[in-house]
């Protein structure tokens, strides 16, 4: 599977150590309500590096620093493999997480690049996410590559636009407010111009604006980032028969953040679909 | 003046030295356009903390700590007065960056909850900012504080709103978009309902929507926060002789920044009013 290259680093690993998920604030929560859903055995820590939020708008040298201090705290609890739940850290920082790391790293570019190329039939795909992410050209590069690799001969025509005020609108709970409706149709107008088939929520925030995406692009198929990351997890578990087999402790997710702002449970029970249980506060980076 | 306490600290300033700004990303620069415009003769080193931008959903330990590290460069940069250009960080951290100071700071609170109760009518002001403003309550304290000390008399009622998406409205320059208007309709409405005739905009960030929150507000007295913040820091170099008289710089702002993305530039430049010329990228805090 070309997401993952088992690490020279490689240490034994057991089953019952838990899965590190991380991401920049809460919007890698989506993506653990797949994990925990999916794969409900698996015992889950989430890092949400909230005292630094969002990565969207920092420099790639930021972001990797930032990112490789997430994996290390990561990696000193023992978890058996990792989920960069933020598509700003998978598309500037996942080799340099990789480098670092002793256990599998899944980014949700490549992911969910693949799903796209698997569903689309027009070959006219759609990426949103933040302007970092974007610009980085990740999924427009990986896609590219994987057609290249998979000798896929038939056109396929990439379209990107940046939604930046679409993790606001997420966190302040405006899933479906008509200001929300106002800017998912100037923000995805390039795209319906375009006639994509297949749209990547390039955002792990983004799924909780499912409903007005989908209502700007009725006849689209959208690709949660998050859940497909889930998925190459998953099997990479399997295949290093690693992944968790007994019923383990169902929606209890460890969870760690850099900033425990009053805001911050509220927010991110919303984005989780449960309860969270305890948030602590922790340090990284010094 | 009350804002201004005389620190221990105190070291020989000479009128030269540069008036030291900050914030915690491009906000504080509606501030620093009114410092170039009125005191036009004075140097300005500006130090915005985009690499932990924002601060508004931040603990106040954290914005305590990040707060005192953009002090800390200011005073290496030998400025004669910083202007805590950030309303979250006057907010929660004020006291504590005066205390390992020792040049005179000034917040942005105080001037504006003094101008405000100067100029208000019937007693009714309004409040905008972000949530830990809002959460604070230390614009509310302040103006208490005032009525008090200053033995007034008459009923004064408070009623604060915060307004969390007119940050990244702001910054993605929608000024005037149909969206923002339907959100500031919403964040507006209990102050309209409230019948104010003065609102502080208590946030550094907000004066760019000064046309959509006017139009909202049509009767209503806008209070710049910075501006009014600016005018105190003027009175205190004047106070201490300390004032540029000489015809410097002008329009000159040496600007220094934690995290220089694309986006900072453009962004930076419509805030000001002018081009900025160059911004430095510098570390704090480790």
């Amino acid at each position: 599977m070309s997401v993952f290259s088992p690490s020279p680093l490689s240490t034994f690993v057991e089953e019952s150590q838990a899965i590190g998920v991380f991401d920049s604030g809460v919007g890698g929560l989506t993506a653990v309500r797949k994990l925990v859903n999916m794969l409900p055995n698996e015992r889950v820590i989430y890092l949400g590096d909230t005292a630094r939020v969002p990565y969207g708008n920092k420099t790639a040298a930021t972001v990797s620093t930032y990112s490789q201090e997430c994996v290390q705290f990561l990696l000193q609890r023992k978890v058996k493999l990792v989920i960069v739940a933020c598509n700003t850290a998978s598309a500037l920082a996942l080799e340099s997480v990789q480098q670092i790391s002793s256990v599998p790293v899944v980014g949700v570019i490549a992911p969910a690049a693949e799903t796209a190329l698997k569903q689309t039939r027009s070959g006219n795909i759609g990426i949103i996410g933040t302007r970092a992410t974007v610009q980085s050209a990740a999924y427009q590069t990986k896609i590219k590559h994987l057609c290249a690799s998979e000798g896929i001969e038939r056109e396929v025509r990439v379209f990107a636009e940046a939604c930046p005020l679409f993790v606001p609108f997420a966190e302040e709970g405006w899933h479906y407010h008509p200001a929300t409706r106002l800017v998912a149709e100037e923000y995805l107008a390039p795209l319906k111009k375009a006639q994509i088939d297949t749209l990547i929520l390039g955002c792990t925030h983004y799924p909780m604006l499912t409903d007005v995406i989908q209502d700007v692009l009725p006849n689209v198929q959208l690709i949660n980032s998050g859940e497909e990351a889930v998925s190459v997890a998953d099997a990479i578990l399997h295949e290093m028969s690693i992944h968790a087999a007994q019923r383990g402790m169902n929606r209890i997710v460890e969870c760690y953040v850099t900033d425990k702002s009053t805001a911050f449970m509220s927010v991110a029970e919303r984005f989780l679909g449960f309860p969270l249980g305890i948030a602590e506060e922790v340090r990284l980076g010094k």
